[in-house]
């Protein structure tokens, strides 16, 4: 299959989803609406998005049924971006090359748009009501396992842990801690609530659920790695680490050549959770081997 | 009907209900559940999730199955008020006698719980799906409406239109506007869902929203007339606004007498609402009544 055409295909599709469920209106409070707008549609790859629709698509469901919950977890993965970005926080000025929320707007005004995305997100789902009729059981279990991913037992406790953990050395265990909570939670989150939006039974949202989770974390070791070979190929010295900062990565605690052969062997497992699965399924496969060759 | 002891048993149940909800986690992200707590238990009139179990009753609901709405509605007040209070926002020190979130802890940690809070509630209301089978429905009704009254058409939105006011004159129409986003919205949609959980119809229901309308208006009315008589009484002077913000309030724009005498009306109007309601509304009387003579 020819992936960059079917990643391009499904980013089209959540852009215009996205554009629709969040008109920029015109009103009095223009101000958050054009922050949320700005933040959203800045850039990203949106990959948990695409995770979903191709976990749908996996157990046979119709990728437009998905899309709300789609978008919903764009929209929280954005108000994480916003949040983490701001001074009190990570305090970055720039994201993928662009003014970060708080630079482009103020602070008041990113945080109050973080908290208009996230509070969008849930509405998406329950507004999805009408299209779920005789299934609304469903949606409250996709809007369960989403904000679970989301709040203190996933994404908001994991960045809590990053910022206990900032400047002093951490174990390759509190390292996978972090990330289990920090990227891994709402990764895994867009596998199986895609999973269970295509109606896939229990078994199937099982072996999703664990692929997702080998793709959570694969997804965060590579990120290490580009981190690494992008300063190495810009700056011409092999010190990936934020020294500023001094986070932990894999690569540090790990050594380079070792991270490289994990992350080979977690995509094996990822591709093995998706063993009792056909050809529907051959978008996460290579979703998944795309991990290793990413350069983005 | 004996309100004080009304209103001293339904925040029994809604502390306890809390406390059941958010258990105080020791794990690796317990710093972020601690401030979640701190700022849910410092205190609070429990006035939303008061609302929302008074309307259940209204309409013959049994109000402990409104509970995880009332507490949902509860956790977007608490996330509202530690992000409201942050530097970049209000700036504020103290809120009910007490070190806001991010003077006991810190500016991240204040944002990271707001953000965990308002997660929950959703979590909250998804998680009650047990509860409501057959009916989960509703819990999707009253999901929509929580959301859109605390996002950016609602309580997001107007802490935007506050923030942007601020230092300026503004109208009386200016000031409806920014208190019906800021604070009406959520109060309103406490009584609604409320009615909704307790299982009212739809002429209910309308009618319970038109006293949530009235009430959230009342009250803002009424807590500028407290800030203004509290400074009278503490300091000797009829100088009732915030002067370092000049912020706008009912009092400085219509007078002292015009003020009371509005809340006085939109008190009956409320009441007025309230008509086609036997004595399971009484709760609800006494509340808008109770609007004209609190002392906090």
């Amino acid at each position: 299959m020819d992936l960059k055409a079917y990643l391009e295909e499904r980013r089209g599709w959540v852009n215009r989803a996205l554009k629709a469920y969040l008109p920029q209106v015109r009103g009095p409070a223009f101000r958050v609406t054009q922050a949320m707008h700005y933040s959203l549609f800045v850039g990203g790859k949106r990959l948990r998005p695409i995770l979903c629709l191709a976990a749908s698509e996996a157990v046979g469901g119709d990728p437009g049924e998905a899309l709300p919950a789609a978008c919903a977890l764009e929209m929280i993965h954005t108000y994480s971006l916003i949040h983490d970005d701001l001074p009190a926080m990570d305090d970055d000025d720039l994201r993928r090359g662009q003014p970060t929320c708080h630079k482009k707007f103020d602070e008041a005004t990113a945080i109050l748009a973080g908290d208009g995305l996230l509070t969008e997100a849930f509405h998406l789902i329950a507004s999805a009501a009408s299209r779920y009729e005789g299934r609304e059981r469903l949606l409250l279990e996709v809007m369960q396992l989403v904000a679970a991913a989301a709040g203190y037992q996933g994404m908001v406790g994991g960045q809590m842990l990053d910022l206990l953990a900032e400047g002093r050395q951490v174990t390759l265990k509190e390292l996978e801690t972090i990330h289990r909570h920090k990227t891994g939670a709402l990764l895994t989150a867009a596998v199986r609530a895609g999973a269970l939006m295509g109606g896939g039974n229990r078994a199937e949202v099982t072996c999703l659920t664990g692929y997702g989770e080998k793709f959570g974390l694969t997804f965060q070791i590579t990120d290490d790695l580009l981190d690494i070979e992008g300063e190495v190929a810009e700056m011409g010295k092999a010190a990936g680490m934020d020294e500023k900062r001094r986070k932990a990565t894999y690569p540090a605690v790990l050594g380079l050549e070792a991270t490289r052969e994990w992350a080979r062997r977690l995509v094996e497992e990822a591709l093995a959770s998706l063993e009792s699965f056909q050809a529907r399924a051959e978008p996460l496969r290579e979703l998944a081997r795309y991990l290793l060759v990413r350069r983005a």
